[in-house]
């Protein structure tokens, strides 16, 4: 519960420019909480723009750089971003050729997006949407699925389409075949404590654990014993299947941290996935383990896949650079 | 203290197993606990490994592959691995041209070595060591400083230098001024918890923090009451201009987690860093951020600043590739 911060109300902001200290091509706009690579002088390509709540570091705003985002909008700890800097974000990402919006499911981010949205369309900037629900903890319905580490993969597919050359729309279509092809599912070992709030979110017992929790400090859908890490990537990767059957396919994984475990442990659920997956036929193209969408000091983890095919692959190897994801 | 672990005498090595999977072009010895390169076919440069104790991920073995590490040899949880073992890293890491283990400085690690260096000279391969010793809390002494997060820095120099074909007393001497230009201070939250072990290693109340600790869990040199984070970065920065002034001098930074710690707090520690060092009047070269060599679930996080010359700046910024760090 104990934290590395100032005030509870500067922590995104201190985070977003610790961020823009460790990179000189990027750029951080305080009054909209926006870290932006500068402007391509010479770019006539799609942008694509991530929006999202604070709290999640390095997430969207660590996925900023050549090959990857144009701009992150971050709203403060967990709480979604005003529209209208969601419009600034859209506006340093215009290059003339539209703009691409990400964004995890979250109804506020989606409303914001949306307004944002439709007025850039009036200002002549085409825009289009891609919504990420990759949360196998929530039932598919018609507010859709939460969205939660996931997105990180979809990003980086978005992203490579736009550097590749796509126009708009069929920038939009792949990033929706990604989405289509991801499911997630989670476990936490400890809530994390908000900033300022002297206990965590919600208390869990020394031997407890809860699974379905999303990224936001809500509590999950069920609690259960703290059991070995073999059990408990079984009992993670079969949620995922219950809800979408990889067997024979080849996927991307992504194993990820949500702040307080440390890279010894993913790296041990990472060993055990990968000899499931094995087991379960599923071929690996290509795996990254880290804590890359994070709640604050939550200690627990989330497996990811995403069935990938001769036009997604490409597009995940392609060369990016930022501070989270680099190939 | 609740961990994603199986047995705690398997954590290391299933952790090890957990990042070979993440890249095929990673090998991953068992009964010696080794992460190395397979084996580059047609190279003819200086081998370079490292050799320490586990618990410490990604730590070296997240540092293997091209332009970095050819191995990281690993031993338990905080625990020097054997010499046997080392010499075989070494082996693995011989293309005729010598080979240059880099180590921090624990006396175990050390001694044994030493052992396998001197085996592997008579049986005929050049080996030179260079132990780093960068932990500003412990005062300079015959029996050398305590290598803690800076060593990855050391490791990038030595590992470039052997990439742009230095011979082998080259690459010694400027890894050996890398070392020497090297200084890091740490703070930590929380102990961590060794596995299987209910309690952390030792206890700080919930206003506490404790300065002067190591990266195996041990107990640091002073307790004091936690503070915003702008005041401890203050302190940790005064901690080392006590030991080396830096004014006026270009360096590269890291700001490491250790282990427990979530990337927004990374963030906001090197916001306050870089603010600190301009108003030092020191320049800033290069900067990572990230839980790069942990202590278990330890909450806390160190800085390092290591001078770079004209020398020094290229191989830094030369190209590697691993799970840890990539340019």
């Amino acid at each position: 519960m104990k934290k590395l911060m100032n005030s509870p109300e500067d922590a995104v902001s201190e985070a977003l420019q610790g961020m823009a200290y460790c990179n000189p091509d990027l750029e951080y706009f305080p009054k909209e909480e926006i870290l932006a690579r500068k402007r391509e002088p010479t770019a006539a390509r799609v942008g694509v723009i991530a929006a999202g709540g604070g709290g999640h570091e390095p997430s969207n705003a660590g996925c900023v750089g050549p090959g990857l985002l144009d701009a992150a909008v971050v709203g403060s700890v967990f709480a979604f971003p005003e529209a209208a800097s969601i419009l600034r974000g859209i506006r340093q990402a215009d290059y003339g050729q539209g703009v691409l919006l990400v964004l995890q499911n979250y109804s506020g981010t989606v409303m914001n997006a949306r307004v944002a949205m439709e007025e850039a369309q009036r200002a002549g900037i085409p825009v289009e949407m891609v919504v990420v629900g990759d949360d196998t903890a929530v039932p598919a319905s018609a507010a859709g699925r939460r969205g939660v580490a996931g997105s990180i993969l979809v990003q980086k597919i978005a992203c490579a389409a736009a550097a590749a050359g796509y126009p708009l729309a069929a920038a939009r279509d792949v990033t929706e075949k990604a989405a289509a092809n991801l499911r997630t599912a989670g476990v936490v070992l400890t809530s994390c404590t908000l900033p300022g709030a002297g206990q965590p979110v919600f208390e869990l017992g020394p031997g407890e654990m809860e699974t379905g929790t999303g990224i936001c400090g809500e509590p999950g859908t069920g609690r259960q014993p703290l059991r070995p890490a073999q059990e408990i990537a079984a009992q993670m990767l079969e949620q995922i299947f219950q809800d979408r059957d990889y067997t024979g396919q080849e996927v991307a994984v992504l194993v990820n941290g949500l702040g307080g475990t440390p890279p010894i442990e993913l790296y041990i659920m990472n060993c055990e996935l990968q000899q499931l997956l094995e087991e379960r036929g599923v071929r690996v193209y290509r795996t990254v383990v880290g804590s890359l969408v994070t709640a604050l000091d939550t200690a627990g983890c989330s497996f990811t896949l995403m069935e990938v095919d001769e036009e997604l692959k490409p597009l995940l190897d392609a060369p990016c650079r930022s501070l989270a994801l680099r190939n």
